[in-house]
């Protein structure tokens, strides 16, 4: 039984709990080993909700001297707090965890190198990015050739502020009180604000990249507070998004690391995050430029970065290699149904050829009418020349593929329609 | 020292190659054990470049009884042939890696199965989206939670040929020649254009994440061969953009797999996914939305898929969780110079405030073209209100930091101008 403290029952650490509830069998399975959070602290636990049964205590340095806890999931914030918890964890022989983005940028060459010595894990998945598997994938795919730079939208506040400002056109100081009533920007945001939150992840990634002590102290720091609606709109004229980025980079064995306002193409991919999204650009020599996408913020995707690091520091623990065997071990294990389209629902955009004759709409739109299928748009084109069907296009609302494929063989059986419909089904904007 | 044993020296073999020669050393300390290609088998290898000094054959079956070898890399394409390859290597005690994902997609569960009874690593991150490190991360960071659906731009010949058709308004056998001119799609390039590729692909993805069998024969198969320029014009007035996915979910134990034309609206992200790209969005309980992007096709990019199943495979044989220990072990271990910004190049979008005096514009270019800085695009603005200064934005050229600085110091500097320049730098197309 691997026994885990939590340090921290905040936003994310209660969504860490509960995850944790969520999956316990599919990670149990996963690790083959059995888990459970024995020990809990926090300042104010009295007052917050929590399972009995485990030991509970409101110091969190209290955690480091449990003697049968191997992990630690320090999830508080404060820098010198966490940065003694870790270090008496890792002294200790506890696996480590944190989220703690401004503790790895200051100390974390001097904790990788205590954890190595004490041949520790250490965790810090949640520290950049969110849900985003930045480390993990920086430590294996990205690991096998020369990283040339990384480019990332690491500040998920100044990016929903950004991306309200440029489609509601209200100004920064609305968008970022709407940003803390929707929870991710802390009440104190000035970090968000002044690019130290985003210089804090880019010296993160530039350490891990390069193999250099954390750059925070060379770093460029620029943030969001000068720019204003008419920036935002003059850029969009010229055909640009204004986005607020980290940067790092090698040349010639010297290394950029810098935040600060960018603009953006509107053809550029990075153009199109939106909200409180993030996402990182890595660059190699070999495998061009590839890009993590993903929610950068939030209590449930943090927590699931910290579950990532525990299921990494069990394996540390058990000396065990085996989350890709196990994973392809599964393959067939299951036997779901698999079922065809027919019974799913889409959106669809529907071509059809029609004789340029009166009431052919008519006849097309009622066929739809009849079903309860509604049309959410429709146009009627120019024939490509004056003996040439008329091409009409229509899309409909969300319908069932079976019905759909019905009411189409019905409108392909009408006097005044030609060749087949083309249907194309349309991407729900959440995949 | 580790054995390799090579089965085609096509492009993604050669590239394959050359990538473990040029990160030879890099990828050394990473395992921490020596390794090499020592066989190489390929049907014209005669007429084909190759190092001296290693092992030869015509016959790609011959690989699989060179007792000496622990690895052999598979990247022929032909089923039957590699599926026999495949199966006597695992046989013998040899990890194996493929770039096939028909063969995957027709024999994976069989293939798995065997290589769990002998032990041996089976890699094929290469066998889907190329470069983008999907397989890696769906069987560690994605796997600590259910995962609800996959979709994915994930045949890179298709999405080129939309892509040109949307953008240059070709017709689909010329984007398909531009494609096969530029070497990533096939001489019979059948399965790109009619789906069976993708089909392949999103069945694997789909055993990964729900532990199926490869749904291959109960996937919905449809191509782009339908889709005509007129299909690309409509949806495009319509505000979207058609691309041609992998879609594979899970609800109720029950799983659909599909591959099909959509129609994406032009504010989601896959609709910025360009040329030959590859884009896919894994979506969790918990972690939400979470996007892969990169190289799906190409020689180098499927190489250093390749190359990352390598490393997994000499992990495996020397039983070690290194990558992610190394990885911490490796910060501050280099020194770099740090630099500031100053004699970096960029793009800048100025914002200039100036009075509504005559001769103002001319003043400002002058300031720049004294400094060689050319413009590439200049507005003049209202004034918000007819007392107040105009903004004047100006986009230039790329040009050195600190040359930039300068420039501004001057133009705050003249009599005619008021506040500070607010300069943004602007994020160039290859990050």
């Amino acid at each position: 039984m691997i026994k885990i403290g939590l340090c921290g029952l905040g936003t994310v650490g209660r969504s860490f709990v509960e995850h944790i509830d969520e999956s316990y069998n599919l990670i149990k399975k996963k690790i083959g080993t059995d888990f459970e959070i024995a020990a809990i602290a926090d300042r104010s636990i009295k007052n917050k909700k929590h399972k009995t049964g485990i030991q509970i205590s409101e110091d969190p340095m209290s955690l480091i001297d449990i003697e049968d806890l191997d992990i630690v999931v320090e999830l508080i914030g404060n820098v010198d707090l966490s940065y003694n918890i870790l270090k008496q964890s890792i002294i200790n022989k506890k696996q480590v965890i944190t989220a703690n983005k401004a503790l790895i940028a200051k100390h974390g060459k001097e904790l990788f190198e205590l954890a190595t010595k004490h041949n520790t894990f250490i965790g810090f998945e949640a520290s950049v990015a969110g849900a985003i598997p930045i480390i993990q994938t920086i430590s294996s795919s990205f690991s096998n050739e020369k990283v040339i730079s990384i480019v990332g939208i690491i500040n998920g506040t100044s990016n929903f502020i950004l991306h309200k400002m440029s489609n509601s056109n209200c100004d920064l100081q609305s968008a970022l009180k709407e940003a803390q009533k929707l929870g991710f920007a802390e009440a104190d945001s000035s970090f968000d604000i002044n690019g130290m939150d985003a210089a804090h992840k880019i010296s993160i990634l530039a350490a891990l990249a390069f193999g250099i002590k954390p750059p925070l102290d060379q770093t460029n720091v620029e943030g969001i507070e000068s720019i204003t609606n008419m920036d935002i709109s003059y850029a969009k004229e010229l055909g640009y998004i204004i986005k607020h980025v980290g940067i790092t980079e090698i040349s010639d064995e010297v290394v950029h690391a810098s935040v600060h306002p960018v603009l953006v193409s509107s053809t550029n991919i990075f153009s199109q995050v939106p909200d409180e999204m993030n996402a990182i650009i890595v660059k190699g020599e070999r495998f061009g430029q590839t890009m993590l996408y993903g929610h950068g913020a939030g209590g449930n995707a943090t927590a699931s970065a910290v579950v990532s690091d525990l299921v990494s520091a069990i394996n540390h623990i058990n000396h065990s290699t085996s989350s890709y065997a196990q994973m392809i071990e599964t393959v067939g294990q299951k036997s779901y149904k698999i079922e065809s389209l027919d019974n799913t629902n889409s959106q669809y955009y529907l071509r059809i050829s029609a004789d340029d004759v009166p009431g052919v709409m008519a006849e097309i739109t009622n066929k739809l009418a009849e079903k309860k299928i509604s049309i959410e748009a429709v146009t009627q084109h120019e024939p490509t020349d004056a003996n040439s069907p008329i091409p009409i296009v229509i899309i409909t609302n969300n319908v069932k593929d079976l019905l759909m494929q019905d009411v189409i063989k019905n409108i392909e059986k009408m006097k005044n329609t030609k060749d087949k419909v083309y249907a194309i089904r349309i991407l729900s904007s959440d995949g």
